[in-house]
């Protein structure tokens, strides 16, 4: 079955919820900031500061992803967070939400985009994954998130 | 005459205004920005996401700095604004709401304080002055700002 991409609304609420907490890359309090974020962000439809879409699969929602533009710039965006259950993590869900999420920034005359991750060894995979759709790194802040867990910046020229 | 550093508080907002306009150094839109800031900040005294400190000469505001708590981190802390009106740049005032700042980030916990500034030649000064103070760029992202004008991070471990 393929991955559909439409706007996240407000009754994906508790999806969005599970797979934070499920796919287990998130702290308690990421996943409240997440939240936060969604309850600001929607329904905002494609304008605001957060700007979410959502992955189907089957009729039921197993990816979101959350992008706006970076304020006091004329052409950057931020892609703040990107979540794919695990159980949809290998049906190329955050790759569909995040080339969708970048179709999206094109459109809006975006010409970058920036995000920020953990550097920690669990991480391998992220880092592939950004690195393998032309992400490159432009910052490091050492011990950023708490000791021995540094933020790496990655930038893409759209 | 020396320099103070005190609470900023609401009845400083006009002075604030002033000096971002007076230094040359901001856009209308981070004008906005920043007093955003400082309506949400400002009564927050020493708690919340925005804690603002105001320099003082001679009873006179000609200075204010904002630093706030990285969400989602241990112990890392953001300079978010500096501002000294041209008129008080000579004075070191500058360099006194900086030292506060890290002073207070030291007594609250923080092992670290980050910032962003443009890569413009124009901003040649303000490089100088974090480096001596022992800032390190850890990131750059070009065109992040518009096209041609390059986000620099720095990052100081207190």
């Amino acid at each position: 079955m393929g991955v559909t991409i439409r706007k996240l609304v407000r009754q994906d609420r508790a999806a969005v919820h599970e797979m934070l907490s499920a796919c287990g890359a998130f702290t308690a309090e990421e996943i409240g900031v997440a939240l936060e974020v969604f309850d600001e962000g929607i329904p905002g439809g494609s304008e605001g500061p957060y700007i979410h879409f959502a992955a189907e699969i089957g009729g039921e929602v197993c990816g979101y992803v959350c992008v706006g533009q970076t304020p006091m710039t004329d052409a950057t965006w931020h892609l703040y967070w990107i979540c794919a259950h695990p159980r949809a993590q290998k049906a190329g869900v955050g790759r569909a939400l995040q080339m969708h999420a970048e179709w999206f920034v094109r459109g809006r005359g975006g010409a970058r985009i920036v995000l920020e991750t953990s550097g920690q060894p669990s991480y391998a995979r992220v880092h592939e994954f950004y690195r393998k759709a032309g992400y490159c790194e432009v910052g490091r802040i050492r011990d950023f998130y708490k000791a021995g867990d540094d933020c790496i910046i990655y930038c893409k020229e759209l």
